[in-house]
């Protein structure tokens, strides 16, 4: 019903990319990105809750909260533009007015994003000589989306964008027409994303009501990007947008029908897997860490629960040296707030060919050393926990605790 | 009126220490420590707040919620007895039956702490040894005190004990008599105490109700054990007791009067400093950081706000590599979770000579670097911050994230 295809946020048609290296703080690679619909599109979006937002997000949310409509997006890497007070929003105000002239589009339709340290002042010359360049280089290839993608990266080490495609009955009538969601994002470090990531772009030729989509997304994040975390750090710019603009031909979706149904679907299908690569790519990580919670008395505990292991240093670390200190596991359990009974929980660590059950009555079992190390060198980590309390479950996210991730974060801003 | 002596939990009357090497886990040190005094003792105790607790604590909170009097405490290091159902409780009754032989005391007045790898179970035999080798030597030297804090240690690098003395109405009404308080402290890594630090051991010769000596605990706990963070993990083993057995002679405590209010500051500085002792000394750390949040509206606000600021992994990252990357502490205040305008707030970076102020009027300033990298070259990093919105404050301490961090836990257990 739905699969997978090539490319990221210009898979939809009518969306176009372009990338160009401004200089802005990296030098000798790309660090501006444009998104661009050649129609309005229906926007939807969620934004960090930490207090202190940066000067983009704020800009977004005025649009997306009051226009409710955008054509454009504009991405610097480098600067986070946060903590930067009144000159920050005048040069988010001065980047948006000077796209809209380029483009011919009006500067509320313009949607921005920052990455990087916080603190410093953007150059406002090289944001307009990256502009001037990208508006006159827009591109709808496949290639122009995976551009855009690299671009925006700071500590990723690969970039991440994915494409689903599903059909949906046509606007005329006529049978079903292919309809597309696209997306990229970037993240590394200060991932702990709460109500949505670091920053996610994600396109749709998908005809839909501005209140579904962003209904629609609202309720994909807390499963997807809510579930990752690299370091416990809410950052103050995450920003994850969803641009609509109808040029699949689509029967429009407006109510939550079966069309709605599989465009939610196709929603979390990406949102999960940049969620993941997010995790996987995080600061210094060799491996990406999955914590599966089940049988749960309630979603949300669910995810608590899943969530604090992912997050604990300890079991990052034990990941990262393939040591099966398991304790660990349960120690995160027991301090992640939900109510449970230690006695009647089950644990246990899944490789690709075996799972073994380490903890069970109460105890930690005796387990084959040999065969833990062996699934500790498999390229991801995986562990589940059987609650034995009702049917609700909840997956997170993560990645190992590492040498490299104390040497970026001990020397970032250089 | 408070002053500080030498020594540890031997410091106050009639408490006797003593260690051994009872070859649990390590070899070629010692490795378990016993405290015991000459008369009953009033017990207060506060216990980790995680759902899997250890057997030991599970035996002490029956032993301080019940019987509320105690004689002698039997301490491990290298395994944790957590996690070990049935089969740790019975090692916990085992050896306080063993015990309570040798001195010839109530089973029941028999204390137990143990600290190391989560899953494994006590050796009993080991143990029995060890309490047979430690009863024969009690001893109230200093030196029985300083051994016992040494035998505690797990990847502690140094011993952490702390004694004060001040002047109390003595029973008889003939003047003033010493009282003294005296404590030991273990902690290195899973150290993110909620309501107690990992293992603590306060014994006292003052005369002091059991309810009102629980009460002082609990009043300066929170303020003290439960603002430091080594790595975000709540232990499974947390303990704090404190024993008082009234052999100093004064007029016993049984209200909150100025004697309570003598002793309740005479115990906020004996856990203070052992707090900050074990923040300082947490896996890898190469120095303390401090985070003080002054004119916060609630008290409870400013601690949530400090501990926000010590607990980031990227503010611990940038401390380790000096790098006044500030605007990570700006993301620690904005995700903690009060409220606050971030246009308001001030931040400073506190040095031996001379302070910075690197955020004010909702900007990060442009500060010198190069006074920047001699503050945090110094041995302490000590921030504060301005909330401007009342009269509430508290601290925080912590240490910073460095490769050790990683090695030590990549690789515990072996």
């Amino acid at each position: 019903m739905i699969h997978k295809i090539s490319g990221g946020v210009t898979a939809p048609k009518g969306f176009q990319a372009a990338c160009c290296a401004a200089g802005i703080k990296y030098q000798n690679r790309t660090d501006m990105a444009m998104l661009y619909s050649v129609s309005p599109c229906a926007v939807a979006g969620t934004f960090t809750r930490n207090l202190v937002k940066a000067a983009p997000v704020q800009w977004d949310m005025d649009v997306v909260y009051q226009e409710k409509t955008a054509q454009a997006v504009v991405v610097n890497a480098g600067i986070a533009n946060a903590a930067t007070g009144k000159t920050g929003l005048e040069i988010c105000r001065a980047t948006a007015e000077h796209t809209a002239k380029k483009l011919n589009i009006p500067e509320k339709s313009v949607l921005l994003g920052s990455t990087g340290v916080i603190g410093p002042n953007l150059p406002l010359d090289r944001i307009v000589f990256g502009v001037d360049c990208m508006s006159k280089t827009l591109s709808d290839t496949r290639e122009a989306g995976t551009a855009a993608s690299k671009a925006i990266m700071t500590t990723d080490t690969v970039n991440k964008e994915f494409a689903v495609e599903f059909f949906l009955p046509s606007a005329d009538g006529s049978g079903d027409v292919p309809v597309r969601v696209g997306g990229m994002s970037k993240g590394s470090g200060m991932i702990h994303p709460n109500m949505c990531t670091m920053l996610g772009y994600l396109t749709t030729d998908c005809a839909i009501d501005q209140a579904l989509l962003q209904k629609a997304l609202s309720t994909v994040v807390p499963d997807t990007f809510n579930m990752i975390s690299v370091d416990g750090d809410t950052s103050t710019n995450d920003t994850l947008l969803l641009l609509a603009n109808g040029q699949a031909g689509n029967k429009p979706v407006t109510q939550e029908d079966e069309s709605y149904a599989l465009f939610l679907k196709a929603l979390f299908l990406i949102c999960r897997d940049l969620a993941v690569r997010m995790a996987g790519d995080g600061e210094g990580a060799t491996k990406l860490i999955e914590m599966r919670v089940y049988n749960a008395d309630t979603k949300e505990n669910a995810r608590a629960l899943a969530k604090s292991v992912i997050g604990s240093s300890l079991v990052k670390a034990m990941v990262f040296g393939k040591d099966a200190n398991c304790g660990r596991i349960l120690c995160a359990l027991g301090y992640a707030g939900p109510a449970f009974d230690p006695e009647k929980i089950e644990v246990f660590l899944h490789g690709e060919k075996e799972t073994l059950c380490f903890y069970t009555d109460g105890c930690v079992q005796d387990f084959d050393e040999e065969k833990a190390l062996a699934i500790l060198s498999e390229s991801q980590a995986r562990f589940s926990c059987d609650m034995h309390m009702g049917d609700q479950e909840a997956t997170a996210w993560g990645c190992d605790l590492t040498y490299d991730y104390v040497k970026i974060n001990g020397d970032y801003r250089s």
